[in-house]
């Protein structure tokens, strides 16, 4: 988990040339005097993403860059917006454990543990699913509307990794020859595959 | 924060007698033949809970106690229900940064800091406000009808320190003179305080 | 706890400008070429504090603030000193376990944890008592004479949350509604009891 | 990464029945008057592993359940041998960063960042190549002989989620659904895929 | 440091037979029934140690194993009383930072960095010194009279590795070769060395 | 153990004066966009180090002041060179536990614990041997020809303490008295064993 915290709080000043880069321990913080009551506050969950592409579903990022105030404080929050049938492929995040709370729909999540074990279960409104860090998971929207799920992490930023779009879209690409002989497709394949993700072949956030 | 696991994960046995008690991190792991699905759903913040109380409000929690997959994950999550005017007086978890989403209400949420700052807000559905770990705050529902709240820490089981009940309630009581001498009331008044809460004068989960 | 170290020591930097602002894991470390000895010693807390004050007791407190030599080691100490009847309200630190030594006197030294339960005892000279990370707890000069404590923190800087003053005389005040709820008094009592703090109407360190 | 130890030691006593299960932080220890110098000497890595399979690549683990020594300690190490052209297809360590040495051979090492970003070398003899926690890697023989590898993780027991294995050979498996929405496959290639692998379903250590 | 707690506390129950043996993070929790006041206070450091030996120092312990509210908490304290003349020789805490507060006496301290620089100070009455995690440090009573110092770790079991004992009177013995070559002794003068440290020939606790 | 890492990666940037004195949880990061698949990798190890000086041996070092990579990541690694009959004195690693792997040669590795015992045993190529964090050790090349061995911490910087070195040829000197009573050697000998480490009076990496 994130290291612990050894102020009451730093609210991220984002705004100084660097941030992160000029301190690799979380960004430095915004000087106590400009402080307000605003920046313990995020709004940036309340309205829906769009979910008019490949996968049918919008992650909207509640992570240090985009909520200050979780600067050194080791929790942030997601929101991800579904369109029926809308999934989030097999993922991990490197730095967090993970609660997923459904908030509306019905939304298969499934986990495949380290010794290759999963566990899956259509989750519905109320309940909540218990990630545990680094772990591949899904999310996928089996009802027949859109669905709504929140997510929370203990890390203030706990990163991405999306195995479709990291496998087929990276920058640069992986070579051929290692999709080839790791998933036991041909060539050809490989590029049709790659072909669908490139709408998609961009940093992530 | 918690420590971080050395597991995937480690599924409660809350059924073993001692429990915690037997090994001081956490409770011991289910073993895996006997884990399912099922353990990584929690379904007790799908019900409201009863806010005809004190306080006009009530906490479902969801810590390990409740949601045996938390154990060794380093999170867990709450629902808080309000009535019209419903309050959750100040008190802080010892162990947690916590995150508060509104789902419902337009409910004020403050903090004071340990240089004796307040930063509050009213906050409103779907905005999130942060609560930096182990700092006083409370949850004043200032709207016209009832508020939900739903609240996350980094710790399997954050713990809680309700001021009002803690100072004026505990078992056994505070001695009249530290309060006395804490708080400038007169000794009488003391009484009256601790009369009211009477009621409240049992173990918190 | 505070996070690890990840040099032999850094001794702050105090007189840079911002200081922790400009690096949120503590201070930025003196060059070692300006480290001397002296870096090492703290001697602040030799002689006594001032105790004509409201509450007769006075916290001579050795953090990184003072100490500069303990920024990122994750320890720190504070001198206390009692008039007779002296008292330490009921407080708690955010960020840090907590072990009183008495140095001479007799000290009422009680927590409350969080499910409710007060241990208190009656310390005297020499003997150590231990207070949890974040819980509440109150230091009372019993004896007839001055007394004195030495108080030991697992963090640079463990922060300090004393309730009677948060509670009624934070800046800016927490709106009366919030107290009268919370505490079951009526309005006017808490603009009394607020009166008796305003002396104390200040930041604290 | 892993807590860190509160003892000089502590061999995991892998005899005792449940081991990790009956405590989650790690195994109980061995008790001390059974300890020898040979419980700190771990001699699995001497062997190569067994290439013939469907990658051309062996690991041969010293986590803590084959080195009980690393007990507590926040260390372990794999060997890794590669057939000519074999590869450990794209995966993750849930728990640790991974420091890669070639014993010999010429190795392309490659990384998948949480922003989509690929940075690969093929390294040489001697050089090492770090992995950060979390993120997606891959090792691939590009030489024309046989190539080794020891590998070294910050954690006990780092885990490791083989994508090809996790997504196409699971137990139990994956929905066809979420691997056809998520990586744009129809269902009979998915059948395909999925019979390729069938001699590799069974659970990893 | 320790791991953070993930209870309030956790009083040891050195009672039940393994103790840490049986769970390598801590000792088991007393029953919370069980648990009184007294558990909180220890007042093994009130009597001064006995310094008639080698050094002249004796070292009154209150670790976990001595003071079990430590457990889990992250903190621990030492008595140290000096003869005249009476030394700590060279020495490190493998797992801990340590703030030494002089009682009384003039106590030269000093610490010996991993780059191989000393810094040092007599140290008086009142003030502290601070010995960061895991370097080499001495205490040497450099007063007339008798001189006690306190000190305090971040961990519930610092642990102590005093150099001439480890080096001159471990059990079993290091190789007369390896002390030979790495102190540029003849092999006789080694055994002239050890010899005066025979009476101390014993596990330390 | 170093704190865990809040992005995916931090490679040092140690052109910025300062560097780690800027900032003291790590140097602060390269800027993405001058990252390149080189910083991943490192080729210091590759060449032997020169065995001609008092002990035999010769580190290279691969801490984060030569690898910047490993900046925040936990990680670090050292090739050790011995010549027939070569030596690493007794020394200890405040901030790391490590992972002795015998590249070829005959080694014997042995540990001191805090409560006073030796384990050694000679180990052999592709043997690894576990050193627990902060305890004193040693490596004795006791084989006929040339010895190599790689060692791995989990600190990016884990520090080093030769205690010859540290106790004989600081800087400035332990003053003599307080070798002559923690070693019970005469002034004349601490004199003689100093001279012959005079070539080594200087500041270590």
């Amino acid at each position: 988990m994130d290291p612990d915290p050894i102020e009451d709080f730093c609210i991220a000043d984002l705004t100084r040339n660097g941030g992160t880069l000029s301190c690799n321990y979380g960004f430095p913080c915004k000087p106590l005097s400009q402080v307000t009551s605003e920046d313990f506050v995020f709004s940036g969950l309340t309205k829906p993403g769009n979910t008019t592409n490949l996968f049918g579903s919008a992650v909207t990022p509640g992570s240090v860059d985009f909520f200050p105030a979780v600067n050194t404080l080791g929790l942030s929050a997601n929101r991800v917006d579904f369109a029926p049938g809308g999934i989030l492929p097999p993922h991990s995040h490197p730095r967090a454990t993970e609660l997923i709370t459904i908030i509306h729909g019905k939304v298969l999540i499934g986990i495949i543990t380290s010794n290759n074990q999963v566990f899956s279960r259509v989750v519905e409104k109320g309940e909540v699913f218990i990630v545990p860090r680094g772990l591949l998971h899904f999310q996928y929207n089996v009802g027949k509307n859109k669905a709504r799920t929140y997510t929370v992490f203990n890390s203030q930023k706990p990163g991405i990794i999306n195995t479709p779009i990291s496998l087929f879209a990276s920058l640069p690409l992986i070579p051929d020859e290692v999709l080839v002989k790791s998933y036991m497709l041909d060539t050809n394949l490989v590029q049709v595959i790659r072909d669908k993700f490139a709408p998609a072949k961009q940093p992530l956030k």
